[in-house]
């Protein structure tokens, strides 16, 4: 069934506000089989209602999002049952329990807040845990001369919509939607870029009949993702895993740093990090993962060269003949870093990262990452010559990259 | 002119990406006087086609994102050029640039890649700074035959729309649009409730006739909008300044720690943080900021209690005694990183960030926040019970203005 959806409200194409409907209704739907196959954001006036027009005739549901409150703005209802040919009709129960609601409250009544008990003909209401003005369901073909889809009116405050979805638009959903045919795969790759991944899927994957893949890169990331009916997932899902096997590091949208803390956190290892070009970037990303502290014993951003020798023991001669980016200096960075912190690893960045400081033989973008461990110190040169968030980010990817294949000994 | 935007994605449908276009772009234009009118959102398919069209048939300007990169869902480039009637061309320059981009890289040659350099008859290159495929601008009527309007084809990734819109599009549109009759004022405020801050200045502000005020609350972070007539705006803004003076931090879209960096640049003053609860959060902001290496010398993470001891010479009878999470931990931090690192001032902070960790007396969101200079060490206690990144990011910006205050002589 062809759904889509409709969010109103002038903030939201001001920019004023992010809209989230699109996300949590996509992924709350998606079990059912449906997909939202358009959207559209219009502001609070009559295109709501040419745009209506527009979807009644095309879609089999219709989700509407916002203008249901009492001020002059909130006119979905309205243009609704107008397009519909539907009367509207004050419902006395909900015309009570909203004078009930603000009496609770203390808030004083306006004659405008009962504009939120008119409900259409026909229509089945929604109710709103928190706050007042309630959802909306019309059945498909309620107006049996015009013809529609079903259609669900819903608030738009994001506490109020989202519990309402779960709890009244959902069961009506499951009994209108046939059983879901279609499922979903999600894979994420750090350190690789698309075209590399595509070569090695793209044909294969896309002689499956009935598979969708996509793509969505991201800085030293992508994500793959495929949609389609589960037995042509599961050749599919063979294909990747035959492809790109341990590469992959999640099926889910955890992040680098979610599935590093884990690991280490199951084979009770620990981690250091010494960081210039990174900057703290590293530490500032494992210590958003809930259980960190078990995981990085000590962080040590090593901006200036002083500080490179004072807490990372590095030589000062090894600086002056190789350069603080270098090598050599990521080498004894990583070491003097996981000596100090007796950890079982280290990571050690120092680079450039621009917009000053390149020269002719380390243009901005140069980096070296080092990774130390009991056995041996690894380290990589790299270029990313990019924006400085960009080349700090892509740094980081490839050393938590770098140490996760090394924790999971992929070679 | 009526301007619209369609995203295109079927990760955004999926719910898999928030779009950040739509807040972007509508910022950015509203200078011109031009609004976005409406925002569509459809998938990578044929309903890109048939969505421009109606889209080409309603609007003056149209801006698309996505869909121009390498891989086979990249289709709207294809699609807008086969609507309009024009041939494709491949751009000798543009695939040299290409070519050169991979071999910098040292990433292989696919010929997919070669489709990004695939031009419209007639259209303007923008050239992309962080990415592979550059947008393309097609001016209105670019096929007489047909009639258009002015159409803005632009990559999907923020990181490289953004700097592409305001370098190449901005000005074409400028060249576009009639001169703007409306201004806009803006002002950034760290460590103050949004409330209080109309309390200050809402009533007075909104008794100018014309004036449009707004207020969007980030963690630690308020910003104040004001839309309105030059004149009416100018009496607005001596309002706002009177009341908020020196607590405004900037009045661009600078970040706090663009403001430290700039000022603490200026005063040849220097910074060392260490920090527990926020985790590498206060020198990964600040090493964000061209131009950190001059002032930030070192950042301590000091996470585990021994790495509090071994670095920042904190007595561990202290900890024993008061705990990690405590006014004289945080001060003897503060006072340890300045020592060591040899900086004008030192920030540190200590603290519970959760899940886990909390007590009866210190609960999830305790932090000390300790700003050390050489005439004085401050410390104070916060509570910012709330998700673990939103309690780094709270902790960060009232540490970050606690310095700036300070830096500035603002009491």
């Amino acid at each position: 069934m062809r759904a889509v959806l409709l969010n109103t409200g002038t903030e939201l194409l001001a920019g004023d506000v992010h809209d989230t409907h699109l996300a949590f209704i996509a992924r709350e739907i998606f079990p059912l089989g449906l997909r939202i196959e358009e959207r559209r954001t219009v502001g609070d006036g009559a295109v709501i209602g040419e745009t209506l027009k527009e979807l009644f005739a095309r879609a089999e549901i219709v989700f509407v999002t916002g203008g249901l409150g009492p001020t002059s703005d909130d006119i979905t209802r309205d243009l609704a049952a107008e397009l519909l040919g539907l009367r509207l009709d004050e419902n006395a129960e909900l015309l009570a329990s909203l004078r009930e609601r603000l009496k609770i409250r203390g808030i004083k009544w306006f004659p405008s807040i009962a504009r939120q008990a008119q409900v259409p003909a026909g229509a089945q209401i929604l109710p709103n845990e928190n706050g007042s003005a309630p959802g909306l369901y019309l059945k498909a073909n309620i107006n049996p001369t015009i013809g529609s889809p079903h259609i669900f009116l819903l608030p738009g405050p994001p506490r109020e919509l989202q519990p309402m979805f779960r709890k009244s638009a959902m069961p009506i959903l499951r009994s209108v939607v046939k059983a879901p045919q279609i499922e979903r795969r999600f894979y994420k790759i750090a350190v690789m870029g698309e075209s590399v991944i595509e070569e090695k899927i793209g044909k294969q994957v896309l002689a499956i009949p009935g598979v969708e893949l996509g793509y969505c890169a991201r800085p030293g990331e992508v994500d793959v993702r495929m949609i389609g009916p589960r037995s042509a997932l599961e050749q599919a899902d063979a294909i990747v895993r035959a492809e790109l096997g341990e590469l992959i590091f999640t099926n889910d949208d955890k992040t680098l740093e979610d599935v590093l803390v884990r690991l280490l956190t199951e084979k009770k290892q620990t981690l250091a990090t010494a960081e210039s070009c990174t900057g703290g970037l590293l530490a500032n990303r494992i210590t958003n993962v809930p259980g960190a502290s078990s995981v990085l014993l000590a962080g040590y951003v090593c901006y200036a060269n002083e500080a490179k020798i004072d807490i990372l023991g590095v030589d000062p001669k090894l600086i002056e003949q190789h350069g603080a980016v270098s090598e050599e200096v990521g080498r004894v960075m990583a070491e003097g870093a996981r000596k100090r912190a007796k950890s079982t690893y280290a990571l050690a960045t120092t680079g450039i990262a621009g917009p000053d400081g390149g020269s002719k033989e380390k243009p901005v973008g140069t980096a070296y990452v080092a990774l130390a461990h009991d056995a041996e110190t690894k380290v990589r040169k790299l270029f990313f010559p990019s924006d400085r968030e960009t080349f700090k980010q892509l740094v980081a990817q490839f050393a938590f990259e770098m140490l996760r294949r090394r924790v999971m000994g992929v070679p």
